[in-house]
């Protein structure tokens, strides 16, 4: 959101202007297409044609909820945050955009007023509004105004909804970096789901030597493997098998077996206590998906081999990376979207009912 | 050891030599004292009449269950690694020592040839040999054969007696290290035993403008406090405290309350769930003192605020910088030292009782 | 400068007002007090009665040459950038400051937008606005307006004039931070004119366990030695007396004669060789006085030996800490500050004379 | 070497042993193929069959001077330090190796006992033992005996010959990572001899999205093209061209030009100066291929924009990287091996005749 657009005054679009519509969550499971009035433009703002917009699962969480942790939606929000599309209009300050242009949107906008906006780190920025995270408006509409600097333009054969895909992209990238990926790092995987895909995509393209992904399912599996993984494991959900597991894991990750680094995409204790106990001494675990807050694992053995825990909260400076990747085909993003659906009512509806079945949907993206 | 003094056939001395007394830890809370005969001197080596030798909780632990995790005690081993003493005899290629010379002595022989000793984590070495830990001899001995480069001098105004404090005080500097302690982190200890308190006199070395004690015993706070703890917090034993309790060590912090580093020197899951809970974004929690293997903690609390967590496992690279912050003042070890003992076998019994009862002994200390 | 008062438009004040006067620069060798008229308070910014305002180096040469390289002072500019003050009004969205507070102010306002600002080295950033460097003016002026953000509250016991010290001091801590100085570096500090001193007193602060400075004149080594320097040496201006002056200077450091970190604080290519030379392998020399663009240097010899060679370029986020150091008494800048003036037009052109004669004088203050 | 193999009394087999023969440096330009006492097989040693040693530019220059800076050749030596072999016989405590392993060396052996070693850094190592540099022997001789830990495995798919390959190419690894070059960093490449051609190579390995290289020789840049360069720049020796050639090069980089990584290869002040002024503020120029010792260049320039500025000693650990770098086709070094001679007298000087002249030579390989 460029300066306003927050709480119910922004519904119905001004005077004289083109209606523009967009998907509004406003109770448990009821998500209603109606008119959206977009903040004025700033001098740094852009106006965007939204063109692609996928559906992440948080979305999914506030329609099933209505709140995520803390985050509480008490006045009809306009969802989404995954997206791309094309510049309309730009503020009188901008000069790196121009009206045509194909760009991806990073969805934060933090305060720069504070520490971590400071210090580079402004994924954590307290002040920080981010589309729908309430109470801000999200991106599932026809247009959107934005700060320019957090619209990224997209190089010709990178489309836009492989522009859309950065931002679940960036989640993959970001516990990367804070993991410290790299040509000399073998990386475990827990979890096939689109976290742990994105994570894989990234880690290859990172330049992981090997990547060894682990999960409960098949199918899911099959489909790391075409994504590009070293070597997939099969496992139970048992909480009694890790030990096995791990020394599973560490035959299918080659050589000595030394992890170095593992990423959870996951989030459950069983998840977590198999990362910590495969991971090498002096590696570090990456906590990328999570699950409840209170968790009972194994983590005096890792600090006494200097395992380091980390987790990641969304991204940060992130975008031009992503799609770097995207343009030289280090990450193919496409085999990710399994299914496509218009703007209309009903479009959104059996979108999200899609997404929320899982398994044979990874990603479900709006073409608007 | 220098190369050799592994397994019963250390004990006793060779022949015409003086008999080199050392005690021994032969079953479940029996030491006897009984020569030890040394291992050759290699080139590399030198020979160090011991005159300082403190006890450790670990030792104290070997006593009562002749185990530590997978370390068993299987054969009579001489016990203690808190050391200092004097030159007797150096090896042809030693240069930078000379008999006379005043040393305190590094426990850990690495291997130098795994990747943990290549690329500058020799803690983690696979191959350790450490003073005490079994199959290895310890050095509450008269006198010990040691690598040269594990025995750092100790300049005028440094006692042989805060040469043998280097050790614990060395536990402090890493966690330090690891946790990024300087004149820019807010510090919180959780603990004030042994290892809480090294740990805060090592913040306040290397900087920290504030630290923060916290533990349940008054009396150890006031040890603290007169230590240099900016403030102390008394807590409860009862886990449901915990959000009320971190409200009040932010309190004590002052200013913003921002917690930059916490470092657990308890290892219970109620002082472990207290430093991820009170440490600020982006902070970092240090696993100091460790307890069970499996924990029940809010780590996912952590990982989402992007507050990392890191473990130590003893040390590196140390032994200079205790010795210049003994030097120079920075840090006092003297009121650590609480009973004093010689090296009779009464002495070395009661010595060994004095420590395990805790509380009002710190540090127990052997002059031999 | 909050969001404009560029240009001549600046010059005067606004009806009904109270008239705001500004030591303006005009011509070569020419400063005048002429009203300023200040910008509007934006809702993030405060205006500022200034107390307390230092003379730059740099405020000195845009007086004698009108530019500093390609920053070229085309209209009459307002002069001064080192200050503190008591805050008079803030704007809507400020939440921090209330009327009556005394603050020190950093002088740089960056964009926010650039990938330097996003990754957390803003004080690179290409469209930084700062205090008195062209087009924007500076803060030698009764009242100024500026963002709430880059006005930092003074604690009890730390003074105006020491607010405004923060400015030169940040200085000497980027050095220390880009320099990697802590409790494990001995330092050395090239030249001992201001911007050695403020080098000196951070490395110190930092936990440098010993500094030696250097210099031709033994005046400025003699108050190096009163500001805490370790050991001085005495050197001459001969290039080719480097090799023998580096032993010296090893033989001051004492002990094995290592130089962790050296900081160049004069910028001629005697001093840096001597830095370059004098560091030991795998540590880091910092220009931190910078000299003529071109420098015939020993530039292999360090680079053959791992010696990284850093530049600064102004500081960032420094402020917190300086005033850390000035509460806390780790750094004492009382004694750098040796000339003190009102804010008279006699006054000022005094006050620039003392400063452009230096050697007695290192810091002259205005007291407005 | 393993223990031994120091001065004249190496040359000449033992009684009764096959006679090893070895290519020995006995006077300026004067190399013969004399008999090699091997010196005895320590617990922790290899006996090695040399199959390829390539030769290096220092190999040429210590034929032509008998020294390099101040290691002078006093003694007959045998030369040559990029190697790889078969192992033939194991000390009693090597486990990781087996008679018949494929192996490439690293030639260097450090003390394990200075603060270089201890760090991490023990490229550093004061004390380092290295094939061919003075007074110890090299590598160029039908056997030697090394240290096991510093033999690595070849994995099949990966030659003898690309294992000899591993040296050269280490200088590369270890220039990138002191740079930091990974999947965001755009790289620049001064030079396009055998250390530039390396450099280039390394830098696509670790990710470097852009690498434009620059050189005076147009048949060297097509080289470099066919090795990956994404762009090439021809430039002159004029030393007043370096700006126009700065924006040539940033052209050539493509997007806003922005140069991370400056890798300079070539060691001449036009290099340095074009790396230092073509480098993106913050960012880092590595000084790989050194020239004279004193330099005229734009330093000050650099270090106002915080480029940092680095140098390589060697390298350290970086033969796991760079055979996984020839497992897995990251890198293909075999373009490289332009000439191969045999081991008679009159091979070797003919193969250090072609390595000597250049140009169309970029490697020269004995098979022996």
């Amino acid at each position: 959101m460029g300066k306003g657009g927050k709480g119910t005054d922004a519904i119905g679009a001004g005077e004289g202007e083109e209606e523009n519509m967009a998907a509004w969550l406003v109770a448990k499971n009821t998500l209603k297409i109606m008119p959206f009035k977009l903040p004025p433009l700033g001098p740094h703002d852009v106006r965007v044609r939204m063109k692609a917009v996928g559906i992440c699962g948080s979305d999914v969480h506030y329609l099933r909820e209505m709140r995520i942790a803390h985050f509480v939606v008490k006045e009809p929000m306009v969802i989404g945050h995954e997206c791309a599309g094309v510049i309309e209009e730009v503020g009188t300050g901008v000069t790196h955009l121009a009206v045509g242009d194909r760009v991806a949107l990073e969805p934060g906008i933090s305060c720069w007023r504070c520490r971590h906006c400071k210090g580079g780190r402004y994924n954590l920025c307290d002040d920080m509004k981010f589309f729908a995270t309430p109470p801000v408006h999200g991106s599932l509409a026809q247009q959107v105004v934005h700060p320019a600097d957090l619209c990224f333009k997209l190089p010709d054969g990178v489309s836009l909804e492989e522009g859309a895909m950065c931002e679940p992209l960036s989640v993959g990238v970001h516990a990367c970096r804070r993991a410290g990926v790299g040509p000399e790092t073998a990386v475990l995987v827990m979890g096939a789901g689109p976290i742990g895909l994105v994570s894989l995509l990234a880690a290859k393209a990172f330049g992981a030597p090997r990547v060894v992904v682990v999960d409960v399912d098949p199918h899911r599996l099959s489909v790391a493997s075409s994504l590009g993984a070293d070597a997939t494991v099969k496992v139970s959900t048992v909480a009694a098998d890790v030990a096995a597991e791990v020394d599973r894991i560490k035959a299918a990750m080659g050589g000595a077996g030394d992890i170095d680094v593992s990423l959870d995409c996951a989030g459950f204790e069983k998840t977590v206590a198999t990362a910590l106990e495969a991971t090498r001494p002096g590696g570090r675990v990456c906590l990328v998906g999570l699950g409840h807050n209170e968790m009972t694992v194994p983590l005096t053995s890792a600090a006494i081999r200097e395992v380091d825990v980390v987790g990641i909260f969304r991204y940060k400076d992130t975008w031009p990376l992503c799609i770097e990747f995207l343009r030289s085909g280090k990450v193919d993003v496409k085999p990710l979207i399994t299914h496509r659906f218009g703007f209309s009512q009903q479009d959104v509806e059996e979108a999200f009912e899609v997404s929320a079945r899982g398994r044979d949907a990874i990603k479900v993206m709006f073409n608007l």
